[in-house]
């Protein structure tokens, strides 16, 4: 069932390696089929070389597995309750990706100071809330879920398309796996670059709002004009 | 029509990703024939594994398109700008680098401070003033081509062949498309020799003035005696 | 003898430069037999690229040679004070790699920051005091091990699978070779990420001590639910 | 003639681009035949992918060319003081790999942090003073050199084989070619290790006197028992 978001699904993880966003395995993708409110995800630690789209598991919104003999992914809960909360998203991506990570682990926001990332995120990308003793003794992977939801209560996440966990890591998404991942590389190369902007000048200030809104809605607005029609 | 040109600013635009200076599609090559006063482009947002010669788009300096079914670059008009503006410019370059990137996000003109520099920059590559609103809500492109002008009002564009534009990343030029495409490697490589220089030393000072002059007039004066002849 | 344990041993040396752990020949890998108490580890100075199975050689743990031809490691008595001490360890690995060794160098223990280091170190990896005139003078490699050894006197080292030997380089192990150099690639990456992380946020706190408990444990401990079974 | 020479000249060359020291011309090596008292170095401005054997240049210690009929590197004058001044030195190596130059533009010596600086060099990389405006406006190639041979006035070249010119970027020097590659990357290694450890801790020390001299000695002293005999 699902053969072509099962294919989505695991060329988009195998893309994580290509893009250098992951080691090992720490990272998964998964895919949403609006239709039948389906989830197809990685399996658990299993590495991307020998990662077949047979080894991918089918999931619905409540965590039942439909199809597949592998465990899935220990993030599964996470991405369920990101697809329950956050309508329009079609795929979702976790990754340690070192920059960013950074970042979760410093416990900041990744502010927009420059057009590269007005280019894909519509302000800035918001780091969580540290979570309680109580949402990590409870179902962990389901508070974390929660815990974002909470953080982009006042947000559009199809206009910033990314998270940052604190102490942990973050998680992207797109309106399928393929732009999940495309925003996670993005968001990689931004937290590279604002790192290394505020080191050149700690008082480096967000840029001009109209600069932001000009670059995010050439490309995103209605009136777009950026690319092939 | 121009086929040498389109081969010469196909070439340069798949050297882009070949340097690692650009991510995805966040860049883009321009040609110019001093005869026809033809300016040949890459199409907006094309994959560059997918780019053929035959993408490529040919107008002439008003922004009229000659030849080519595909839309220009949405960067055209600054590169437009800049061929009316800088005699003897024959190819431009714009990319996200990363290097140069957060130094534009900083807002910072990036410094001689040594030899490698000097070699192909008389001087430090300026960093434009932001934007107006006006400005932005303007004719953005064309604009950015304007403050790009502005900035050079009392430098010599030949003998500083780079820009960082202010919230934004470098715009790189030369003789032809594959100068303009070594000067974006080489301005890549001196932003970050400089961010490391600072970071050792915060009060690292321009380098002597002597030793500038020396460097760049051994590869561009009248009495260049770097190379084969 | 112990050709298993050769071809093991000898596939976690060739991947240290592959990981990008290494360079030249500055890092080794050895493989203890449980069985017979025999030690397999690389010869001392010779390139990865012309090493094979029969190069190695075997010790017993007083440090005798009892099979190969080639002088071993010049860390081998370092390994083997570790084997001795640390029951449980089948394979260590010593190398520069470039972050660990900053980290040594500036003599700092690598705090746990986020789930990456907790995923796989229960705490702190520790930075060894430095060394004395006498132990540097005397037995130099044996002493290395035993103030390795005199750091983990209140740690697991089944735990904490690393540590700094300071203004040196990081020693890592595991249950046997190929877990030890999986260990020594996470150190590297938090090595990084901590030194990015600080440079951020130079106040940041340890991780809270609950999400290092779940992370820990979900992956090693007795329900732990991270992986296929 | 002294086609040996020239074959490790080439191969020299060659790995300075494999080892990711050089971008574009970045760099050249040469190596000196001891018996007839003649230089092979790379011409000058000739890309890595196109050189050979039959482009090296053969030149007296007084720069008069003997054989080739490109012009040499515009950095020979140097590589020839080197030769005169430091007797043993068999190959030298001119690069702006970029951390190296980092410290160079800096004007910072490297000091020796770790054990695997101690393993190559009997203390810090010193970096010279500035060139003088007569020196620069006088014969400024060998000038070069002659602030080198200052530079190391108490310093043995033997065991110290790298410098940091000022405001410019490094020279190396070894028994041969192939050993001045070995050392370039040397110093690239810990100068991108230092840096990283004095940003972590800006008043790290100097390593203990008695653990450089262990390490260095136990590879290049009378008693050295490193590597395979």
């Amino acid at each position: 069932m699902l053969e072509d978001l099962k294919q989505q699904v695991l060329e988009a993880n195998l893309a994580l390696p290509k893009h250098g966003l992951v080691t090992f395995t720490w990272g998964n993708v998964s895919g949403f089929d609006k239709d039948s409110e389906l989830v197809v995800i990685k399996p658990s630690g299993v590495p991307y070389e020998e990662l077949t789209a047979n080894d991918l598991v089918v999931l619905d919104l409540e965590g039942n597995v439909v199809e597949g003999s592998l465990k899935p992914s220990s993030d599964t809960p996470t991405h369920l309750v990101l697809y329950k909360n956050f309508p329009g998203v079609g795929g979702i991506v976790h990754t340690h990706s070192p920059w960013a990570t950074s970042w979760a682990q410093a416990g900041k926001p990744i502010q927009p100071l420059g057009t590269t990332q007005a280019d894909y995120f519509y302000g800035a990308v918001p780091c969580t809330r540290r979570m309680t003793d109580e949402e990590i003794h409870g179902e962990y992977e389901l508070e974390t879920g929660n815990v974002i939801v909470e953080t982009f209560k006042d947000i559009n996440p199809l206009e910033i398309p990314s998270v940052l966990v604190h102490s942990h890591a973050p998680f992207n998404w797109g309106k399928d796996a393929n732009e999940a991942v495309h925003n996670a590389v993005v968001l990689e190369e931004v937290a590279k670059m604002n790192y290394h902007a505020y080191q050149i000048n700690p008082d480096t200030p967000r840029m001009d709002q109209t600069l932001l809104d000009k670059h995010y809605l050439r490309k995103h607005g209605a009136d777009a004009y950026y690319g092939q029609k």
